[in-house]
């Protein structure tokens, strides 16, 4: 695979590209908005101010002792590295406390979905079957092929687990009454991501950072004291290290005393020129604290570096240049999300030979598919959600699930399908939806009255692959201070994105795992629940008329909730 | 002042030279061995070696992900900041454990040593005078004209801090004999440093990667498990913090309940474009994770940025663009050792303002003036160190500070300064020597056979500005492999530093500080030590044939000892 963008490495969201690609260029602004405003309201501060330029120099320089950097790939030498620092909010966000304890107090509810999603092949293919069977060199395909070839070698690990991430935005129903600040406001799910999940280590300094930024402020009597109370910790680097040590015991519990006394790993499978080493390696540093050996291992290096040991399937890791193999008891995946990584049989084959292996999955492939847009649309339709979560949520909670769902339609044949068709095909209609193909992460999103002309482009036969979704809108407007590298220093209005982090750990019943499984709430597979813990947040802010929550294209920042 | 090299920033070293400077160019290496020698030693690492790139990556990553960086000052826009990588030792290097636990023993008595002569002011001019005399227009006639001034004003504050580093090499006297790793071994001080330490932080991440570094190998089955006992932690920060937390909380308690109700601060008065932040930035943090609010002010700024605040003398610092002012508790000095910070009437302002004030200085400016190398020369000299350190140390104790004293002469016209000029110019014997300018700090050292032509340049009447110090003579070859920015991979025998941080905080009596002490041992001025901690480590390594450890000409390097 080549060198990923910027944004590729940040945010997991752009590589996932069905073609033909959107236009090249800067992500459009929200349609009533021209970018040349954007522009023109990021500049760099003012020289006569002094007191933001001691602010900037803060943040710059936290950052640079904290580790919230990028790796500026293109310029490693064999012996050199280079950074620079991510873009961050100059202020903690006001956002709504009964909204943030609403997303955490959710995730528990979340997690258990996806996970009972997750485990229900049945029900998955009925959602995804179209789409495989449309594109059969696709990347659903080529998921769906590595899941039958491991299910038909016979499934030899019954335990799975997850790092979860779920992401919500403010909504007000009625964009003009939000757009003054009033009607109905709710907490609206943008989506769900399940692989290689990202921004954990840099919400975590951003917590510390902010913390820091308004001590000195209620220090300079500027702010009152009690303000530091609305600004919260995090933990969640610390949080995954735990979850993910506690899944490498559980897999060292579950081998004979003979077997334990071999060196065994947590594998970190990575994509190659990564800027983002802020999101892996400090896992990889809190593993080896925990006393649990950590590689990491380059996708297109698995087959060379891993083998998988006959009858039982363990999985095998040699590092480079070592002649020692350790025995992999978590694959925790950080690639294998981007079609071009399939685009060869070697990409095939890399994730059967994780897949088939004994080694825990962080996740297994099910869970990976579980988080296409088709999947988010198809919990959406009535009951649905609430047929997963029957039995295992009180109805209390299944509603607070269901409400945090937007109106969400597929682009297919069905009667639901050609409502969204004919929306879609409008440019008055399409203006409130926003249009994103059915792959997991975010990006690479269509917004607004660019629908109907893209479509027009992509033709018929392939809009099974996209969603429509009703546009989340922000109900008041809050001012903000962006710094970033490209765009330099944005005042103006913003919004931003509340994303809980979740660690799950399941096993399903033996011999269950990944066979069929029954259709219909009533005969639900069994999986028994190991952990559900909710671990962090994340919290990304951008200027509000831009519709992409991009870090790395300028717009969105690393940011923290100012609690109201 | 312009914008310092990064030699300046990092190694505190090449600051303070003397008309005429030294030859320009790389530092001399070892006369036995040519520069070219070195340089082809210098590689980038074999492409063919992965075991070895991958360690590379783990350590750059380490160091991006926990601030071991240098920010790229020249580079650093309004918004953007930059940074690279520190150099490094690849691997922890062997150092006797039975020197180590030594010099950590020492410590104790090398702080009270130095508190002692630093509130001897007396003593301090009979070795210092002949300099202030000669150079009217030289630093430590601007330090003592400074001391004199603040002396005059009468003294506010008796009580005083000092974060100190002694550092050591290892030395065996048969520079031969030791070559082939024969000959009495001891402990050797290279120079004791009292104003702005350096390397607190980066020596802490170095400790945690070295760590990190080896469960690799034990977890490879290439080291021991036991390996890891030889290895230290390091915590200078947290101590760091600690020693001026306790500070401010000294200069808060000496005030009255209605003085405390204001807000007060530590004053960290910095250098402009300091390349080096990990040195200071880490310490504000921590202040601030303790309540204790800290604020940087550029030297250059103090006269525009404070102000004495008239009777008590309070120091009150007003950030740029801040309404607040902040009463000054403790002034922490990371400027004002650079003769070019003299170089106009502000300099010297700027330092009485800070001196003068109430504010507990962190250190005061004879614990300054007493880092000087003409005082470490007379401490040498028969029985003076221990007429310092007599009632307060076990005559063990002295002996053992004074086992650590190299030879070294003045160059005055003293009989051993005759003795000294003979050796400095004769090519053979001043082989063996080392001169130093008679400053604080390291750096700007002339070595062996370069002295009689460097002297010869510098004009005799000068000659009393540097002290003759016998080279000390590491006993072992040791292999290493240290990782730099500008040499790219050096392979070969090394030799490493030791520094060991203390903490000391004292209390003169009342009406005393400052004032003419007795001469002589037996009316020593009665200084009470409130504080005296040994906090942590420092640990560089460079080629052996290179004489200077400057860490940013691409010799030194950060390391961390492995104790045998």
């Amino acid at each position: 695979m080549d060198e990923p963008s910027l944004e590729e490495a940040l945010d997991r969201t752009s590589v996932n590209v069905p073609a033909p690609a959107p236009p090249a260029g800067p992500p459009r602004g929200h349609a009533r908005v021209q970018d040349e405003d954007y522009a023109s309201r990021s500049s760099e501060p003012d020289p006569e101010d002094p007191k933001l330029a001691r602010l900037i120099a803060d943040v710059r320089d936290y950052q640079l002792t904290h580790g919230s950097l990028l790796k500026l790939v293109r310029y490693v030498t064999p012996t050199q590295t280079s950074a620079a620092s991510v873009n961050v909010s100059l202020y903690p966000t006001p956002f709504p406390g009964k909204f943030y304890r609403g997303a955490v107090a959710l995730q528990h509810s979340m997690n258990q979905l996806y996970v009972r999603v997750a485990n229900d092949e049945d029900w998955l293919y009925s959602v995804l079957g179209p789409q495989i069977q449309g594109d059969p060199e696709g990347l659903t395909s080529s998921l769906w092929d590595v899941h039958v070839k491991c299910r038909e070698a016979g499934v030899v690990q019954d335990v799975g687990c997850g790092v979860f991430r779920s992401d919500y935005m403010l909504h007000a129903e009625d964009e003009e009454a939000a757009l003054s600040g009033g009607g109905m406001i709710t907490l609206k799910q943008v989506e769900m991501n399940h692989l290689s999940v990202a921004g954990a280590y840099h919400a975590d300094n951003v917590a510390g950072m902010h913390r820091y930024l308004l001590q000195k402020r209620i220090a300079e009597r500027t702010e009152d004291p009690m303000e530091l109370r609305r600004l919260l910790p995090n933990t969640n680097t610390a949080s995954l290290v735990t979850g993910l040590t506690r899944a490498h015991r559980v897999y060292r519990e579950q081998e004979s005393p003979h077997d334990r006394e071999g060196p065994s790993c947590i594998l970190m499978v990575v994509q190659p020129f990564n800027f983002n080493i802020a999101d892996e390696r400090p896992i990889e540093h809190g593993l080896w604290d925990e006393d649990v050996p950590c590689y990491r291992c380059e996708w297109r290096s698995v087959l060379m570096q891993c083998r998988l040991a006959d009858g039982e399937r363990k999985l095998y890791f040699r590092p480079e240049g070592s002649g020692t193999e350790f025995e992999v008891s978590v694959t925790y995946y950080r690639a294998g999300y981007d079609p071009r990584e399939y685009a060869d049989n070697n990409g095939r084959e890399t994730r059967v030979l994780l897949e088939m292996s004994r080694a825990i999955k962080c996740p297994d492939i099910l869970t990976h598919l579980a988080t296409f847009k088709s999947v988010q649309q198809a919990l959406a339709e009535p009951d649905v959600a609430e047929g997963f979560l029957a039995g295992h949520t009180t109805e209390q909670q299944q509603s607070a699930v269901r409400g945090t769902f937007m109106h969400i339609l597929p682009l297919d044949t069905s009667p639901a399908g050609m409502e969204a068709r004919r929306i879609a095909a409008d440019l008055e209609l399409s203006d409130a939806y926003v249009l994103k193909p059915n792959l997991e992460g975010g990006g690479h999103n269509i917004y607004r009255d660019d629908i109907p002309g893209f479509l027009a482009n992509v033709g018929e036969e392939r809009w099974h692959e996209y969603i429509l979704m009703k546009m989340i809108t922000p109900p008041t407007s809050t001012a903000g201070m962006l710094l970033t590298a490209e765009e330099g220093l944005y005042h103006g209005d913003v919004v931003s994105e509340l994303g809980v982090l979740g660690f799950v750990m399941w096993k399903r019943p033996r011999g269950s795992a990944g066979k069929i499984c029954g259709k219909g709430k009533d005969v639900r597979p069994d999986v028994e629940i190991l952990e559900n813990e909710t671990v962090g947040w994340t919290f990304k802010t951008k200027p509000r008329d831009v519709d992409d929550m991009s870090v790395v294209k300028g717009y969105g920042c690393f940011d923290c909730p100012l609690l109201s």
